[in-house]
């Protein structure tokens, strides 16, 4: 029997207060209002920016249901919409596509005016109507990057969904946002060339994202950055041609990099999203035309203190969100990459959990030792 | 009677200590030794940078003959060198091109590792060997940034000197420094594309030939920013659509400008060597792929404090020396577009004054009431 227009029950994990572990409760879905989306959830990553919206470094409306980076099935559609119908196979976009405002209409821009900027202001936590589509035990719930993925059913903006592959699997999901936010923040943002030099600060799903997206754009050296040394093996298996552990060096490790690469990297890519990584990445570049990329969310409180000399000399500071990547147009053809193995999910899950062990899953965020966890519903 | 090989006595503008006025002597300038050149000077620019050295703002040692921006001939040659001979009309490079360094042979490089780094550390003021080519009343004179063009002769590395079309007249001298760097931040460091809007923050000799560079480049809207209301008409001739003075509103100028301009301009041209205006430009830049480009110098001192979210939503910030030429390469060719009237130098000459005035045109760059000052010996 159809769902269609009706209050769907389901379980959610939901998040009601700052730093607490999330309870798996059951939860009303309200069906899809105008351009809305009502999509059943098959699987979801956990991202870092999930944990910082969980301890209040990215301002979130709290109880709320978390969650950006998935692969569902559309199970019904509201008035209007056209992008997809009930059975569509889809990604939902923290990044808008509305197609219509100056950043959709240029080339070179993803950042959609209709975005829920987290990490910049208070993310909304309401639907385009200023209400939720989630309620529990009789209180809204909000959603979070307009995606809210940590539940079995979620609505969204018809400007939000990717339509992809319908025989695309559940690892899919990681498209949604690490491995986009890495991958496309090496071969997008940074635009790596071939034989250039390479470092990536991070390694977790952004960063092994990074790694792969500078081998594929052909960087004859790739030095991967991190403190958990059982993440090497992955990482070279990834594409890097080193790892080193700033803990090793009793001297800067920007100083170390620039030491091994004749004055500095060509592109450095931070995916750790903290400041004294975002100062040392842009340090480890070559004075004259070194390019550093920010991937990774800060807080909002935090500042960058950099001497304009290090930019006067010919340096770049750059960054994107989701990898530059139009979400409408370009998440698909990722998909179809993946599909066809051009591209390689499966290094980057060190872990697939249930909807229930959520909480084991931002452990493992939180004490940095797996890589990317995904949530099979 | 050839003075090679023999020291020559002629007139210079010394500084003798910082923020002090420059006095006219006679000194005496040894001959170049192996891989230097002798040149005498035809005509100088005064350029911002050459106050801030005064000042003590950018670390110079004194007693100092200072100017970089300059047009002469060969006068003597010392051993071994072959880019040029005595005759040849060359402009001095503050940025050397060795040839052989990681920058010199990278294409989109010019900051040539023997650059004797203003701004960054402290200026050597002595050649290659240690010691310096003046002497006044006995006493060693520095050399500035591997120029020192405030003197009728002046003695180069070889690594610092670009021979140039032999009909160059003295208004050429402005390629040496200030149009090479706002003309070449604009198409070599922003590239400006056709069709876009720009802001260029600081209307002086920089700004001004940043604003012939965006027009060059197709820009179809460019907006000069600054607080001089005399020099508009001016910059409207260079292609100037519009200009603004911040202080004409009561809220901050990338607001005026973000709403001028639908969320921002697609490229931000600083070019008056100030914090604040640094952060301005960057604000005012669209969120999702607006370039801002630091040409002016600021003090070693002073720090950025930005957000990282500024960044990370798509937007760059970066920065150029000499505006990414390759001097020796490419400063000829400069000469050559002028003289075949491709680009004006004359509109940025608000007075030409002789060496003797000197401190007259350094108390105009201090008034910013002028745009550039040319030096006629």
């Amino acid at each position: 029997m159809s769902t269609a227009g009706k209050v769907i029950k389901c379980k959610a994990a939901v998040a009601w207060e700052p730093c607490k572990p999330l309870t798996i409760e059951e939860i009303e879905v309200a069906p899809p209002k105008a351009h809305e989306v009502r999509v059943k959830i098959i699987s979801s990553g956990i991202c870092g920016s999930d944990n910082s919206a969980l301890n209040g470094i990215i301002a979130t409306k709290f109880p709320v249901i978390l969650g950006h980076e998935a692969i569902g099935v559309v199970e019904s559609i509201g008035q209007g919409v056209t992008i997809v119908k009930p059975g569509d196979k889809v990604i939902p976009l923290f990044v808008p596509q509305c197609g219509s405002c100056r950043s959709c209409k240029t080339a070179n821009c993803n950042l959609c005016e209709k975005f829920d900027r987290f990490g910049f202001s208070a993310l909304s936590g309401v639907m385009a109507d200023g209400t939720t589509r989630f309620t529990c035990k009789g209180k809204p719930i909000y959603h979070y990057a307009s995606t809210s993925t940590f539940t079995e059913y979620t609505v969204l903006s018809d400007i939000c969904i990717a339509k992809v592959n319908c025989h695309a699997p559940v690892e899919v999901c990681l498209i949604g946002c690490g491995f986009a936010t890495g991958y496309g923040g090496a071969v997008n943002t940074a635009k790596v060339t071939k034989g250039s030099t390479c470092a990536v600060f991070g390694l977790g799903g952004v960063g092994f994202s990074a790694i792969a997206g500078c081998k594929d754009a052909g960087a004859s050296r790739i030095i991967g950055v991190g403190t958990h040394k059982d993440k090497y093996p992955k990482a070279m298996q990834l594409g890097a041609t080193e790892c080193i552990n700033p803990k090793d060096y009793n001297k800067p490790v920007h100083e170390v990099i620039c030491e091994m690469t004749n004055g500095g990297v060509d592109f450095a890519i931070e995916c750790a999203g903290r400041i004294d990584t975002m100062m040392t990445a842009l340090q480890s570049t070559y004075l004259s035309n070194g390019v550093a990329v920010i991937l990774g969310v800060a807080s909002p409180a935090d500042t960058l203190n950099l001497s304009p000399g290090l930019l006067l000399t010919g340096r770049s500071l750059k960054g994107s969100i989701f990898g530059g990547y139009k979400g409408v147009n370009d998440i698909p053809k990722l998909v179809e990459q993946y599909m066809n193995k051009k591209i390689n999910l499966d290094h980057l899950i060190s872990k697939k959990l249930k909807l229930d062990q959520i909480n084991e899953a931002f452990e493992l965020i939180r004490n940095g030792s797996g890589i990317r966890s995904i949530m099979i519903y």
